[in-house]
């Protein structure tokens, strides 16, 4: 109990168009931590606050978009308990043995029925955040912090067209809870969906599309609105393409950037947003607040938020 | 799953000497949201940005202190299991009926090792935010957000002569995980340990006292340390007692300032810290680093942080 | 010598189409604190940390637009000096007596070459920031600062046809620096030009218009970044109109928001920027770089910033 | 007229016992950047967003303390001026030829009444904020702004016996503005006096000591609290003693942390406080609020800041 079962977003394999161009952007730009060029030659992420050796993997393809995304569980016996209720459920499974995938242990695959692969996984190597574990302190060594200064990977928004079918099964078999939802004022169709397993306003995040398997973005986090002023002016700085620039979702109440890699894929920088319980009662926006629901300072929709996706 | 079982801190219940200055300071000064006055003239508060009914209760008395604690659990089957768990762990269980305490559902009773009075509760009732849960916004009213700019609850630190037992107890029947710990450089005996059922680096914690029972400090959550010195601001204009002023928890990484009540009792202003998960590995400090592991920036432990509880 | 001579911009005066629309924005949104109504119906604003009795005036009037803008000078030989200076340089000044003005000491009144009538004076009433001068502390009592936490009337963007002529004018009868000029890369045509009298990247600012007379914004000083996302939270609560959400200029590097108050009246808060002195050198932005001179964030400019004025 | 005369503090040189131990203080912790190591072995500095060559010159000798400080004035004829100003109010003043100083023009040297060696100087060469002049762009690249994020030297503070004649002779031949003054409650005498050229709350300040000529700390500027949060924090992982961390001046209203260099020289990080001019009121403090007014948030004055000078 407490936290336990699916802990936390662990990773998010992109693909890329160029591979330089896209080292220059999350590596030198950013500042995320390359850890790995495996022998396929991905590219793989840490942020500086993280343990585990890697949140983002990077693959040259001929195609941007995700190839699949992982949540890591608690232990080895919670995969095999969600196994079992993923079958019970009606998904098929597929195991994918320790190894397979670099510095991971065994993992479970399968397709959520918006198309997008996902894997659960209760290992991956740790290699810390540079501190240590006795009499740590709380500061790295200068240039361990850099870029964007960005501490973790987040969140993720994905894309297609069976996304209460997603949030469903993020529910019943995962136990997360649903934070928020967007409806057609009209329909009542669900718009998007925001699901939660921590107390974050989400961990994932469900986007209706008219095409499966849609990637929308991945979402790092800052310490703090300074922060996310900071990583605007490097933004423009390095002249990153911007969809929006510093306002506040009015969905997660969380303060955002959102801006694309060379590739086109969109990223997110994100801080603040409440603070979530299992208790927090649901928040439902409609479409007469759709420019609040999704951008809160200027009260302005972006027809781009739900036409652009990789 | 996912968060689930014991959720968070839901009620301090404190003693004051006088109810009338407790109530400019945590009231008119912190800024805290009176929400009753029951018959025994008990005294409630909320915070702005949480949605139970309080999380705060002052009762007049002779001597400060701390009556009791309470954590929120995710439901009732959750209460049932856990006292359950709690005999089978052969701690004594008391029953409350729903009502006994206000706007409370029933409640679990019983003596930590280190002899304070916690309870379990898994309902209370709700009065919100104030942005309500259909098409929201992210801005309270003005007037509503005032004060120190508390957001919640955050944790609470208590002292006894048995910590370990403590730590144990949260660890094996609530599934807390311990996050930190201080001990003696030469004795290895536990000094301090931290304990979380969240994301956060402590729900609770523990701190070694030659007598049992004893209230060290409750915490309140600020948005980023912006506030932190915007509370420091109003701490100093209204000549509250500091014990320590702006600085950072080695252990936590969480910004702080300490303060009294006017009865005596410690509060603190906390924001920040970094992200917790289950397999985030356990930071242990020693006392060659005690001024470090207390007040980082500074380096410096201060006497009255053992010394002076209520 | 030091600061002396022309100190800062002390007044702008406004025309609103609708006086109750017009105070709900400054007064109960913005937060500025309303000193007075006069027999006209001019209903007069300082900001807290302001000592004079008013840096805005409102005007009800058939048209948005500003009527005058008033700098406040040293002292009356000053005034005396400036008048020479004024008369040598070929501006006809008119006098106007202690009075007239509410609150405010005799005044010099003249014509820009870009048709704006401009005031010096100083003298003016001080009503000072509620902390006193004796041990006065740092903080006001809660709610003198409030709505969008504005601590000073900033600076002022007008807009005409011979800017040119504007600046030699601030340069050689008042010594202001020219901090910043953008230019057309091609015809080497200024567009705007940016002088300080102080060591603020500006105190005023000219851009080019194909009619005399123009005004753009009227700017007001926030301490931090901090604030600049609560002002743009509440901007959004409120539903102002916003031209530019939370950005940065090229141009000044300070951090901004635009946007109109119910008239059409473009407004703005501002934090940051560098620290400029006489001896800094004048930098040049060319309209190759437009976008980035303008919002240095997403390096876009926006049309409406050359083509919406009141 | 609007800022002329002596415009600002150019230069601090302080004598260092170790100059290794200095260079890791000064350049590798703070972060200023190192520009010049002269025939003597001095070590000059910059901050990053000042355009003159230094602004901290480091001389190895057997005791810590200032050898001179120096302001920059607008002009060579500025220059002159003074020192017919000072010369008639009986102050002899002595010629340096351009030169004397690398890379700076000529300068006059004196004594002040407190027995401090000042210089002013109108040249200095200027190496600029490695931003340049045209289309400049607003972020330097990445290392430029580092260790702890300082943008400017901001002022100083000096201790001696003649405090009253210190601040006659700023008033009345450099046309500084008293800002504030703390005073004995019961006699009414100075123990210390801020005064300003700028719209700083000081340009330089004086604190009463029993002998004259003694070094009490030069201050740098920082952009926010968030940076003097992010400063303090360096501070605690570079062990650096700390006089006073993170606390708000009630003098000034400047958020600060003191601290020490290896050789015992005081240091400070600033940022925020009023904006002065001319006709903002003196304020006036006395000792029966002398903890208010050196640390307004705890209201608790440290004797160590009467007694501790280098």
């Amino acid at each position: 109990m407490a936290l336990r079962g699916v802990l936390r977003l662990g990773e998010v394999s992109i693909r890329v168009l160029d591979m330089k161009a896209a080292r220059q952007h999350y590596g030198t730009h950013m500042g995320l931590i390359e850890t790995l060029v495996d022998e396929e030659g991905k590219v793989y992420y840490k942020c500086w606050d993280e343990h585990d050796h890697h949140c983002l993997v990077l693959r040259e393809a001929d195609s941007a978009g995700m190839d699949h995304f992982a949540f890591k569980v608690f232990d080895d016996q919670t995969l095999t308990e969600l196994e079992g209720k993923l079958r019970a459920y009606g998904i098929e499974v597929e195991h994918i043995a320790a190894g397979v995938y670099p510095k991971s242990g065994r993992r479970l695959k399968f397709l959520l029925p918006t198309g997008h692969t996902m894997h659960l996984y209760a290992e991956k190597e740790q290699i810390g955040n540079t501190l240590g574990t006795r009499n740590p302190g709380v500061m790295p060594d200068e240039g361990v912090i850099r870029g964007f200064r960005i501490n973790r990977i987040d969140h993720l928004l994905i894309g297609g067209d069976k996304i209460d079918e997603n949030a469903k099964l993020f529910q019943e078999v995962f136990e997360f809870d649903m934070t928020e939802r967007l409806e057609d004022v009209d329909t009542k169709a669900s718009l998007s969906i925001f699901v939660s397993c921590s107390t974050k306003p989400h961990d994932i995040a469900f986007v209706v599309q008219p095409e499966p398997n849609r990637f929308h973005h991945v979402s790092f986090l800052l310490e703090s609105v300074s922060d996310l002023v900071h990583a605007g002016d490097l933004i423009g700085k390095y002249r990153i393409p911007v969809e929006v620039n510093s306002n506040r979702h009015g969905i997660t109440r969380g303060a955002t950037i959102y801006f694309f890699d060379p590739s086109g894929n969109r990223n997110e920088v994100f801080t603040g947003g409440y603070v979530h319980y299992p208790d927090t009662p649901t928040l439902t926006w409609d479409t007469s607040e759709l420019g609040a629901a999704a951008f809160s300072q200027d009260n302005t929709f972006r027809d781009s938020f739900f036409t652009v996706l990789t």
